[in-house]
């Protein structure tokens, strides 16, 4: 393991980005897909010590690495088995606030992932679920709760015609997020992606399907420059 | 030209089918895309000829086509041009109701073109436009317009997400018809025809994209028999 | 758990849809595909107390919450493993009645989903199975049966010509059902999908893939207004 | 110009193969796709030059391209303007026979390519029309002229649906051709193509969307050995 | 069980097309794919006490299905494990000869159930394997086998190139039959699907990707109609 | 014309969502495409008349309707010819910045699209052009203006790389937007829209191919809440 | 019009890359495809005032930017009306060879465009062309040809097989071009892309559909290197 | 097993192109995929026979086939599990180099492939990891590297932006490689194949997703030629 001055951090199997948390405010961020649980927790301690006084992320984790990882860092480490989620250090004092809106159950693991990295990049999260389009009425009895946040996280998947709704009772900045839940002609969450890419709610902008993580980064910077913060 | 004992007729370039009203009880329609208006005027007045006491339809009816009909049959046959429809001979009575719920302005054409059929199918037609999700409140005043239809045509582009809402508003038989208004990964329509097709609304029926003729015809056959009439 | 005046009920994990009989017609129906066993058992309770009179339905239930629901519910819920599905309450007297054709032996199980679906909503059944385009003579031979419908339901996969064959012979309104057999350029059911989409037959309309459950609450609807009833 | 003994002569700008009759039996065809008038008369008059004895062919030549021809050759050359083609010096004598069937009048130029191909390439052809599926009663009346061709050539558009029936009626060998007539969802005939690619029918054998030439010639080389003869 | 005067039997879960044989000269065959071991077993069975002077077929027989058969047939059924193909009955008096050609070893499996298929329908077949374009000499050393066959079936997966080479080499009649052969970019034999589609060599038809069987029932109509017989 | 307490008024060829600037805090915006010039200056005069002191947008404004809004509203009307959008009524104060940044001198109209868009949704704005990944040191030198800016749009097509660059240089909120500039396998845009949904730096959000539109609305409702105020 | 130091020059509408040369060794290349003829000129004189000794290329240069660059720049500038490129200033001494092998005529253009920019980029070229796989023997008449080049650009539309081809019979270093040349199912050149993507033959490289450019300046690379020539 | 004087040997379940080495300078690869550990054994020890002098190579071999030649030929086969690679005999002398650059860690097996199959078609090669665009600093710190190569493979994934910004740095010719890392809408690898044959720096070349072999084997032939040699 070597450091360099320009900014990286040879673990062997990878350059660790040392300095992105002073490029752009947050540190590097373990995307688990794909790696074994000794080098998801690896990366994770590596992380750690760079920022020992700032939660650390890593996403994706199977259930594998999430034992490595509880093996490993006991408590200190939060496990949230639904988001796939690992958090470890402290977690940020929250500045703003972003809401994660979900049509379905279904949709759930989704939204709870966007929840997990909002929060870790510094914004307060509050989830709700289950207020999909065919019973509407859901969705404006939690009106109030919409105008009240700082960003907007908007989870579906089969049509995904919630961010259109949604879009069009308020004017709060929303990430729309895909999902793969649906079958048949939804093609693991592309007509979810189209019809979100295609909202005739102005505004209304969209990660890749399934990421939660994405729609969380974003919603937390946008929230927390709201609250007059940036980093 | 001639006359086949088994329910066709040769017109050189077409073999019309005669016996199409008594096996479905509507008879043949003329499709106008890509054919001359000589074919098209030849081929509505050997139906009209068919069927003297009920009006014949045309439907994608160019506009060299129109002039043609226009000068070759007068005033008896009724143009629609935003619909690019031709009706030839007396509409037949009206049983039951059909609805056409349109999202938006350039949705028009293809809302009319399904009015059109519904009409010359033996339903009544009304058609409300403008209606689009980011604005849910237009929907919500119309409602009980909505309830009182025996079929409900949902018409609408970009995100197509309007029959979603609408299926979730009221129990009508509802057919959807995603239109190529849109641009970008609309993708001429298939945005909005992958959300109509994975509508969590149950029982939201769809035909292709810009297909109004097609949702008016299954719209009338379902208003007619609610009205206790089948042909 | 708590109720809303608004209409929903919120069982923690989910927002149950309690108004929606009152708005459609017809309550919530339970998507079993990606849901616990336990979650499903739930769902269906709550939907069963909120319409004691009234069967409720489950789609997509795979084998172990089936296994589930029939220790809970024992004799109560009737499961029909090649459907998929469980009715828990007494079925709705029929009015008007569906037919649901099927091209081959393959695609029995969607079919099947629609016979139960279109049933639980409130018509009678029947279903007709492997009389594909081939060996169209088959088919012949239930032509009275066709006209004696009130809806159809055609379901076929590989090229997915059975509707329009159909269509051809019919004017009772005909729901087309793509399934996902077949193989290579078959694409799962996309180039069954896209021939009814296209079909020269008139008003033939179409639901997602393998969605024998969206057809049935079609045909259901339209069958029992045309026999005089609307929910 | 220059002369290779190993079968190929300089045009400049091509090199017209002068050993595929004696490989395959069938001298090259001139693709008049995306040449000029010039190119497509000068490749007509080598092919002519070589082949003296026995009709060339020209597929897909526009207008421009039929005038120069018809200026270069008169009436040496037939030019067919429905199909795009031009034959150049004596038609063979046929062996064996063709039939092409077409759904629809939209389908007639692929129809009439295929048509004069198999000409050209030695079998006796002819052609019936309008004999789509949603009015199957047309096609049962030519049931015999369908079982007494060596070859069946079968044209769609839409949904692609004929090949599969008229396979189920005969077993004749069936080349079928998609073409790109419909709207929306066909995407340009692709469904069509994707049907009949899936057909139920066995040994429905397919070529490429519009290529009446291919149909023709493979149909042309299948009737002429069945009549005993090669090339 | 029971027979229909019209022609087909019915077995309950199918219904058995038994005029086929007398319409298109062979019997139905079993597709495999989907059923149980006693479906298909069940279905052999039905097929050769209508044909018992001839062969039948069943396809994409998995192991368990194979195991069945075996079980229950005993030596009267041929089982071809490479194929997955069953044959049950005599064998019919071949007519003319059908070439298989692969590309490359790992298309063997389809190549084989084109010959088997092709054997059943009344030609004699033989295979030759892995002369793929990239070694193009090992094709020229098996040109008059080309060239002596009544019809050619050529295999490949990947770039789908062997067709056209072929397709320049000989006359005889050519089917294409693209495999899932491939990785990446090739979509499960879909790049090999479009190459053959747009085959630069005349007369190259096409069926669906791993669609041995197809290919082998046209290539043994085409072959015993070149030996003088048609069923 | 009719206006509606419930919140829209009826153009009758449109009706108009007068609640949209109370519900969103902004008005709604015309969507020029698909529209007539009459169409888009009548719309434009009522959302000016509802809004007389917030200046209103009209977009995709094709050269005829230009014309006519130059004539019909004289000096009142801003038209940028390069954006293809006209303004009319007064600016609002801006709030807070927005930086749109282009890849090539192809992406300007939309980036200028964008930054007409946001200007008039409140927040100030600048344009960078021409500092595509290809010589990544243009970028370098403008890392102040990023950093300084509360929103980034970035508009990229091709391969559609620079959000990524960039999204790896600074933490501000970042949204990218495909354009259809390229050739042959971008699909109109689809390969740059693909890998903006694939960015490896975190929090990119994206917008549908060419929608500026979206984008600008979208930031400045980020950097007018940055800079402490929502409408 | 200013000049930076760190590399590159503003233009007003494009920052030119001035430094790309000397990271690259060679000049940037005016893409003309979006640009107008003004702006096609006034890119060519910049770049050729940075580089007076060096020639420098445009490529996509349609007609009216054509006459242009004629008008602006008379004889000094070399145009290709086929390749649609124009040079500008003393091509470089070449280096190494490259050979340009394309399948049919309709691919001259982009065989064209390849030589070209192989020129300007330093290497000797030759074109052959009108060798495609179905008259294989055309292809071994100029086997020497393909074995002396230091590096080959196969050009080919339609099934794209001759990169497979020629890539069996020498180890030289391969660049396959896909053209956009077919019709039908070959989707405007992607049908060909993917043949190539899945070669058989080891170590075939692909680029952009069309875009014979990239492949030109690949290959010039690569020839110049086995001269003993870096830039 | 039978030698055939033009080129090639049969081992009963294939032909071994033995004349490969002759016509193209490397012998026949063995790829592992869909092949039984004992195929893959004895093409390994066939090729070994045909070339004793020089090493030849397996790719694409799984932990079975793996153990199988392990077993066989014991130390003498050289075994890369993460590459999943075998080399069997003598390394050539390496002339000129090839430099490997992977974006991330989950392309390492790809980049090792890669890397492998350089080596065994004779060229020197390193690999340089975990430098992609989000972190672009640590790509800058390895420049002279890049340009130091003869060859370059870039290696990259989810949004395939490294080749763009690679080949913006330097001249040296560039293979990019997609890799399938990445979900939702990166489509298995399609959206880094699309940016990567769209990229915006010229001269870069693509091989197939995933296809380290097809980049090592292109790398290998411009580097020995670079050093002079050829094969």
């Amino acid at each position: 393991m070597s450091e360099h001055s320009t900014g990286w951090r040879d673990l062997g199997f990878a350059r660790l980005d040392t300095a992105r948390a002073q490029r752009t405010g947050d540190p590097e961020v373990v995307f688990g897909g794909g790696k074994t649980p000794e080098q998801t927790v690896e990366l994770l301690r590596a992380l750690h010590e760079q920022h020992p006084d700032r939660a650390v992320l890593a996403t994706r984790v199977d259930q594998p690495a999430q034992a490595a990882v509880a093996a490993e860092f006991g408590a200190a480490a939060e496990i949230d088995p639904q988001a796939r989620c690992v958090v470890l250090g402290p977690q940020p004092t929250p500045r703003g606030s972003a809401l994660v809106v979900a049509a379905g159950t279904s949709d759930l693991p989704v939204a709870q992932e966007a929840a997990v990295s909002a929060r870790v990049f510094g914004t307060s999260v509050e989830v709700i679920t289950d207020v999909g389009v065919a019973g509407i009425h859901r969705l404006f009895d939690v009106r109030d709760q919409l105008n009240g946040a700082d960003c907007l996280i908007v989870v579906a998947g089969m049509e995904g015609a919630l961010p259109s709704v949604v879009g069009g009772l308020t004017g709060v900045p929303l990430v729309a997020v895909p999902t793969s839940v649906g079958y048949g002609a939804s093609f693991g969450g592309v007509a979810a992606l189209l019809a979100m890419m295609n909202s005739c709610a102005p505004g209304v902008v969209v990660v890749n399907i399934d990421n939660g993580f994405g729609a969380g980064v974003h919603a937390a910077r946008v929230a927390r420059r709201a609250a007059g913060g940036v980093a």
